[in-house]
């Protein structure tokens, strides 16, 4: 059964491209392609497009199901739908899986043309400026000149705000929600542990372990682990699991005692079996290397100031992964150049992870901005 | 050269106990030795002396340096000493390694005489409750009845708290820094990662690696890199390294690009090298089983009511381990019984690592309090 405002059964189409892409690193992505799917219309005039960019494990696949008996909805299915705060009647919606992902664009699992074997530990580091070049070229591929808005969270944020600097003149409106202008220091060494978790991983070979029929399952276990830690506010694990035992009494082992532990080790075991390992590690390195205000001697106000988009920037108050802070410092460097700059600091008790969540208020915010936006 | 007010060349010295200490968990060790120093004298009386406990990874080498050429000087030099704020020419002081500890107390590194083998995976799991007994009989074999104080930053400080619960009438003074009434869940979350790396590290073989030659220095590594991040503060990481590249230029790579990426790789390998893995797992158990409070239903007031000792109770404002709040729930429940607490909440940039540092403020005010102890 599916929802009244559901997109439906949905279904992932793929883009080829064979022009080369020059890459922030060096290299030359010869061919490539990109999986995406797609909901609502494209209008006439083609100006009711949004992509939607995905964060560090996320996917194209944003709403809807894949068949009718499909447990499982896009991750986004909260929002995106006939009705809902991204209205697939007004919209046409994209998700893109990046380039670097698992789960179908051109990445460590694809093959490499040029060899015919996967790419594997050869596919590059790809950059948040990358993946925004290569969404450019799929909107040349659907036809669309300029995008009515792009919306990330996370991650998915800085490819909101980068197609503001890398085409200003393609995206009339950018929603950066949960995000940051670069990682910090500490943002950074979690991701050096989980990385290193990988990397150290007996069965990581170098990231040919393709080549072995293994995977660094320990390695991607650790590291979603953590991951989990920094998406969830200490409030929020305190409030969802607290000290709570799992068997009632404490066995003074190593095993399982408390409730939150089988929590992360569930969620470990499960990403460990459906993430590919080349990918974590190129993701974690985007998000390190996502820097505008470098190239500016940091300083973001003027890194911004090609920009000419109007912004909606929303934060959450328990998000210690990139703190109400961190927006701040996009929203002043926004409003240093004289852009439209509309900001939300949202009450949350989920932490980071408080963006995926359906809260009224945020999605009151969402859908104001994006009925105003005129297609 | 040793400074003027270091304590010294110092030894470790070592009892033996042929008493059976009962365990929290059930079990009983039959015989058991404990590695500690001591500095400064006891006095007639035997009414100076002074119990320091260490946290996770701390051992009983507070002061002085073991030979004139060492290096390094105990982890708390800066504290202990003649003229310093815990003077070695008024208290006769004592570092002790606790039971499960890998610096010469039983624990797993340790023969077990019973099988003349070493304990490995064998030795109990322990509690910060057995810690104390033993602290307790190692005062019995000094001769001292009564302890003047008994100090401990961190996971000390709940040794320091259990101190007044389990001997209310043996300690005159507890000076619990940088502690916690028990941890939260976000914090048990960390250990539970730590546990996790070293637990699936192939090379530790259900803890009986010292069977294979071998030791978990992988899992240990991230254990250790993990610990760090929770040790700094967001802001002391900031200051310390913030982006700073270590080669002036990103390579696109999963090679250390990152200042701080260089330091976490040496603190996780030189920890690696010298710890041992089970030691680690027993520490972080013991912290997440601390919780006095949960025979009483939660009620910290209620769990505190024995406790006759006077307190001192210091946090650091940017500790986001063990918080302000945390410290601020043992005042609370202390004054509900009446008991005579002083409490300073020291504005420090290092995180919870500030209780280990020489910071003026956060001295003075321990030298103040100790000063106030009759001896």
């Amino acid at each position: 059964m599916l929802e009244n405002n559901s997109v439906g059964i949905v279904a992932p189409q793929i883009a080829h491209f064979n022009s080369p892409l020059q890459l922030k690193g060096g290299e030359v992505l010869t061919q490539y392609h990109l999986v995406y799917e797609t909901y609502g219309k494209l209008n006439k005039n083609k100006s009711n497009a949004v992509f939607v960019c995905h964060a560090l494990s996320g996917n194209h696949h944003l709403a809807g199901k894949y068949s009718a008996d499909d447990r499982h909805t896009g991750w986004w299915d909260n929002l995106i739908g006939p009705g809902k705060p991204l209205d697939t009647n007004k919209f046409f919606v994209v998700g893109i899986n990046n380039l670097g992902g698992c789960h179908g664009s051109s990445g460590p699992l694809s093959i490499n043309p040029i060899t015919d074997k996967p790419w594997g530990a050869t596919f590059p580091v790809v950059t948040v400026e990358d993946w925004v070049n290569a969404q450019a070229r799929l909107a040349d591929f659907l036809g669309v000149e300029q995008l009515a808005a792009v919306i990330g969270g996370s991650l998915g944020g800085m490819q909101a705000l980068q197609w503001t600097l890398s085409y200003p003149d393609r995206v009339r409106n950018a929603l950066v929600i949960a995000s940051a202008p670069n990682l910090t220091a500490q943002n950074m060494a979690f991701n050096e542990v989980a990385r290193q978790a990988i990397i150290t991983d007996p069965e990581f070979h170098d990231g040919y372990y393709y080549n072995f029929g293994v995977v660094p399952r320990r390695g991607l276990r650790i590291a979603r682990m953590l991951g989990h830690i920094t998406y969830l506010s200490d409030d929020a694990m305190g409030a969802k699991f607290g000290r709570k035992l799992r068997d009632g009494e404490i066995k003074y082992s190593f095993e399982v005692e408390f409730e939150m532990e089988s929590y992360l080790r569930y969620q470990g075991d499960k990403f460990a079996g459906e993430f590919d390992a080349n990918t974590y590690l190129r993701m974690t390195r985007a998000l390190d290397y996502f820097d505008p205000a470098a190239e500016y001697g940091g300083n973001l106000t003027s890194a911004l100031a090609i920009a000419k988009a109007n912004f909606l920037v929303i934060s959450f108050t328990s998000d210690w992964r990139f703190s109400p802070n961190r927006s701040r410092e996009i929203v002043k460097a926004l409003l240093d150049n004289e852009l439209s700059v509309r900001y939300a600091e949202v009450t949350a008790a989920h932490g980071h992870d408080a963006f995926l969540m359906p809260d009224k208020h945020y999605h009151d915010i969402m859908r104001g901005y994006l009925n105003m936006i005129e297609v």
